[in-house]
């Protein structure tokens, strides 16, 4: 059986777009001989459509949409993701053949936690049945369904299922294209069959889906895999009935029937047989995992193209200030959208050295991208005059920096209302965490790129892109010098801030892990550190609350996947 | 039986504060003679916790809270809320007895709509009991149980509940303090038993909760009622035995039992014998129900008091232009904060009118309120000079309008920064529905009190705050003038933007509704108005999202209550 997995970048709400793409994506399947293509979880609305689904007129067009894609499919079956209302609001697998939806697969487990929200949306399903496609049985699940260890995949496996398919949308953080390929291949092995698993890939809003999709056999050994972070047509040949004489075998199942409650039965329903297709069998392509640092660059690459791109903007512009966060932020940028589409702008103060200075203007060389320099001190004269009487004989203080960083936040946006084109705001996790950051100022922006990268990170990245590229398109001095924000004369970060390699090993404690001061203090952690940390954290909610949106990378971001209020009183 | 009903203002996070409260009015309620004293859900640790509830340390410490409390009750029985870990974490009604929790009940319904996340944190509960008070049954529910009509209120009752009781924290709108006491009439005639709701009060970063608790008799009529927006401890006197009179005459129930699945059994937990308290009936308390105005007023007033308050602010400061959203926003922090507390800073520019300037500075006087007046015009021509070289050629647009208002939230934030005063920002529903805002200029602030106000409801509480006070608080001239940004010479919002008087209309029809532009044609709405209005709201959706937070007062608010994605084609 030759089956294609269409990995696909749908955007939000663009229901012809993505209708347009799913029906082009099941020619080129049907042209590579393919006799089942899976898409992916909500391929028809986009995932996460949130609120879209309170809304009575967009669940009809969806399934409108879908009526029609059910229509194009002829001489294929095509499993689509989609909502459906009937009687309530399903996430559902519709199987589309003969022109028409022969069924219906609603998701069973709705995830609610992290940055999902889908008891808000969803119905739950109750049904479970098996695909019968010539001699192979496929039992369908929708993204959740399958992270669970017991049914519906254990439930589909006894009654027959050679193979699961599941269609997913499936939000990237390092580490998670491992460990969901980890989790596939035990639910390969547990079950005794064959797994498709196809998942979106593209940026929305603050997440990515990184793709990955892969096929494994009931062995659990990837067969196939499409690459992450680009859209991908995995076409491959299995043979599932393969797994009869396996479980025949394998008695941990029955003995596993035999202690729990009888499996529930579970109707079959017929889509179609199989074509002897009798040609060469296709090669097998299995993409490389990369390591952490490709992922993550790829991530931030994906996830600000397709916000640029989705929002229908050009160009973008980014303040370059010679230092490591905004040199990264370009880069990734002229990378990505193309260098002569990125703007960098150097705004100098009285505080800026000459060596940050240079460096600015060397990087947008080292780029090849457009620079401007506009120096801020007529600015910053001018509000010193306008507040001279009502700060008179008070002493300078983050006052007068904060007024620096919302010059540059302001003439960001003037360049942004007068060309068009979108602020990528350059602010790392690290300082984003303990506030150090200016609202409004270096905060300012559509878009914050590095929003969940901690500033180690920003360096093992900045060096990482020079290797790559095999020259210095971040300047060596930016990477070596030590991190300042120069507002004040001699500033250095580390005056206000814990050394970062420490402060980002608490940050992963506390903002990711919700440990507490006393389990950071059982392990060894400097109590003063912690004390300090944890409290600028808590402190800085509420300019978080106002920050853009940015790439979630890490297991948890700040924005809908971490909800704390500003009003908080609790100290551990 | 004599009951207290502890409306409470709890603060999130704040463990020793809420507890010394709930303490506190255990004290007052048994001095006042109550047998029976009712605390709202998750007094122990305010409503919503949000994400503190992941943090095991935070669930540890609440419960041992709860511990403390039950160790205070003695010789009054007290229903308290709070969190509580046992296998996974439920949201439950404590009853506090003898020094220790002598039953649990978990809440069985969890809402995980509008503004609510509860599937997100708690398991629901699956246990009903009865507790058993000298010769009364009292059934115990959590929040949202009251809301369903059938169990657990239906099976309580048919247990045999003379009285039901139920805690909760129910978030205010306008009207819903209405729709809610008729809900709970309809409850108790339908069940023939008594209730006792006690809501909690205060605001919490978005919501506001009103009060209102109420005991109804068997009958669904009021006998007492707390005020609105403000603690109150309401004792009442109830004798629910009698109910067992109304219930034999009343044939509805059995009917009902006979044609439904039995009811389930319900055990009785024994908790007290009532004491003959042989003295006087107390005076029975109904608070006169307000109108909207008076609510929407309240509702404000309470919202900024505990934002500022909770958050460890002492004084505001709001930019007052002379027109009347920075005008009712300035009266209403005057009136809930103190008029010195609240600092009027003009910012005019070379487009302000002289009516503006002098009616900004006459709010002050009108006040009483510290005033100053910075205008802005040497920082606009800095900017320009900064920016003339890569602007020549340029039409001026809106650019410019924007450095204007970027320019006075940077003031307000500089003031902000340098004395410790809250910005509040002023712009209006209406207004940040359609994009009529500069992000980071009148949007900027760390409160955004009118958030939820429509435009004409803007100038309905202008003109009552004024009939309230018997005096000209907001200037007749600001709430008469044509509503004016004075961005650019001879500048009217109509000029932009439809009559407020029909954006409204569509505004509720779409952001509240979710209505469709074809719904809204059939309806009669002018069709290019609401294209116009509609497309204005999906395109200002990343502004939104930078918004400060601000009282929600309408059953749909911007923020946690509205979750609209920023990428999005969708348009219908």
């Amino acid at each position: 059986m030759r089956l294609a997995l269409a990995q696909m970048n749908s955007t939000v709400g663009d229901l012809d777009g993505n209708r347009a793409r799913i029906v082009a994506r099941m020619q080129e399947a049907k042209e590579a001989g393919a006799e089942i293509v899976l898409f992916p979880e909500l391929a028809v609305t986009g995932y996460p459509p949130e609120d879209l689904l309170l809304r009575p007129g967009f669940v009809k067009e969806a399934e409108h949409s879908l009526e029609q894609i059910a229509h194009s499919a002829r001489d294929i079956v095509a499993f689509v993701g989609a909502p459906q209302f009937d009687r309530d609001l399903h996430n559902v697998l519709a199987v589309c053949g003969d022109g028409e939806v022969k069924a219906i697969y609603r998701k069973r487990f709705l995830p609610n936690y992290g940055v999902f929200d889908e008891h808000r949306y969803f119905a739950p399903g109750r049904d479970l049945f098996l695909l019968e496609f010539g001699d192979t049985l496929i039992g369908p699940t929708v993204c959740e369904d399958i992270w669970q260890p017991g049914p519906p995949a254990t439930d589909l496996s006894l009654a027959g299922a050679q193979l699961i398919a599941n269609i997913s949308a499936s939000p990237f953080h390092v580490g998670k294209e491992r460990e969901r390929e980890q989790m596939l291949a035990t639910r390969a092995r547990d079950n005794v069959c064959y797994i498709a698993f196809v998942n979106a890939v593209g940026g929305q809003d603050e997440l990515v889906f990184d793709g990955h999709s892969v096929v494994l056999d009931d062995e659990g050994q990837v067969i196939a895999r499409a690459p992450g972070f680009e859209e991908a047509l995995l076409i491959v040949d299995v043979d599932p009935v393969e797994a009869v004489g396996r479980r025949l075998r394998d008695v941990r199942r029955r003995t596993f029937e035999s202690e729990r409650e009888p499996a529930p039965e579970v109707p079959v329903v017929h889509i179609g047989a199989s074509r002897a297709t009798g040609g060469e069998p296709v090669e097998l392509t299995i993409a490389p995992m990369l390591d952490d640092l490709e992922q993550m660059r790829l991530a931030l690459e994906l996830g600000l193209r397709d916000y640029v791109g989705k929002n229908g903007f050009g160009e973008v512009v980014v303040g370059v200030s010679g230092g490591i966060d905004s040199a990264l932020t370009a880069t990734l940028a002229a990378e990505t959208l193309g260098t002569e589409r990125v703007h960098c702008v150097s705004m100098p103060s009285r505080y800026s050295s000459a060596e940050t200075r240079a460096d600015a203007r060397k990087l947008a060389e080292n780029l090849g991208s457009p620079f401007r320099e506009l120096a801020i001190e007529p600015i910053v004269e001018s509000f010193d005059l306008v507040l001279r009487d009502v700060f008179s004989g008070e002493e300078p203080d983050l006052t007068e920096e904060n007024i620096q960083a919302r010059i540059r936040g302001t003439l960001l946006m003037a360049l942004s209302n007068k060309f068009g084109w979108l602020v990528v705001a350059t602010g790392n996790k690290s300082e984003l965490s303990v506030g150090y950051a200016t609202l409004y100022g270096d905060m300012a922006g559509g878009f914050a790129l590095l929003k969940d990268v901690y500033k180690t990170d920003v360096f093992r990245l900045a060096r990482h892109l020079n290797e790559r590229a095999g020259r210095e398109l971040i300047p060596v001095t930016t990477i070596e010098r030590a991190p300042s924000a120069e507002l004040r004369p001699d500033q250095r970060d580390e005056d206000s801030l814990p050394p970062y390699a420490e402060l980002d090993r608490v940050l992963e404690e506390y903002v990711e892990l919700d440990r507490s001061r006393e389990e950071l203090a059982e392990d060894g952690f400097d109590s003063e550190l912690v004390e300090r940390a944890l409290s600028m954290i808590d402190r800085a909610e509420y300019k978080r609350r106002q920050a853009p949106p940015g790439v979630k990378l890490r297991p948890r971001a700040f924005g809908r996947d971490r909800r704390v209020p500003i009003t908080n009183r609790w100290h551990g």
